[in-house]
């Protein structure tokens, strides 16, 4: 059996790391599925997803600030010479997490952590509507 | 069908790198399914999974001294203002690596190459027993 | 229903980025899948997987640009020390990256978006034939 859900989602750019834990959680009640595997991913080259505690100091500032070290914005981006546009960096932060994200579900929940929680987050550098799949396969 | 395992392991933390691969395989032995897709998954929000080559060097110095290089331990964390506690890069590291792991199966055996082992990266700030779910779908 | 697919690629190694996505799409046809996940897995522990806009700018230089920041080529690693090779720097990159990517499809097509294509990256220090698995499971 197979569940196709779609969630949308107002992001401010910029690194904004969203807790999207309860929307997933939604699809996978609507779906039915009771064993199996959920995947999360992200439409398009400039978001990524991944897990994190959901508290405001990792979400605002911790792990912002761990992209920002290692693709920082100011650094030269041949990428922004194809476009002339300004979000090289956006593009290498979200490679380098990667778009997916596949979990567990085991007696029709998700096998998340009591503090870990699934997040978006969106590196361009402007707001956007995002566009999520969220995928289930299993029984 | 779908097969649900877990797995129970205990490590020092600091950013250990231990291989799981026999562990694993034995889930998929256990399960009986040929064809399909295994997923290895570390519940909580300081470690995450990969694979490497599981020899001495990238076991116990390369790959620390890359995480301890993107997401120093000494660095300025407001996860640790949160909680008063010190494992901010812990939870920054893991996110960065992800929870998760997918592995093809094909003829009942995981499509890892010879050098190529699945591994546990536990980056919290002391020992722990760590729970991971392997879930496997398929035939 | 499973279908298993391999895909040989010739590269040039040291962080080559080739766009892999119509090799992929094909595999998907030939599988007959409507709904369902489909994995790339790189074989091998000096590769990667992830998504990117397939531009020239961050083909050629600024995911390159990004791994040779995080895990320099001329740094010390231990590796190298076990096998006396100069490619410790390729390993650290593929275990950071991950050798799995999976994608959800949905009416028969893969979920990407219009800017965003599978890549295969080869961090190793010489040119290879790379071997990836493309596994889909679904109906």
């Amino acid at each position: 059996m197979t569940h196709s859900g779609r969630i949308q989602i107002a992001t401010h750019g910029n690194t904004h790391v969203l807790d999207i834990t309860s929307e997933v959680n939604r699809e996978l009640a609507d779906s039915g599925i009771r064993e199996g595997l959920l995947v999360v991913f992200a439409v398009g080259s400039t978001a990524g997803i991944t897990t994190t505690e959901a508290e405001p100091g990792l979400l605002t500032h911790d792990l912002k600030a761990f992209f920002e070290r290692v693709a920082p914005q100011d650094q030269y981006y041949k990428h922004e010479e194809t476009w002339h546009d300004d979000n090289g960096h956006a593009h290498v932060r979200a490679s380098a997490l990667g778009p997916s994200l596949t979990i567990p579900v085991v007696d029709g929940r998700l096998t998340l952590g009591t503090w870990q929680q699934i997040v978006l987050l969106d590196f361009d550098t402007r707001r956007r509507q995002r566009d999520l799949v969220v995928q289930i396969v299993g029984e």
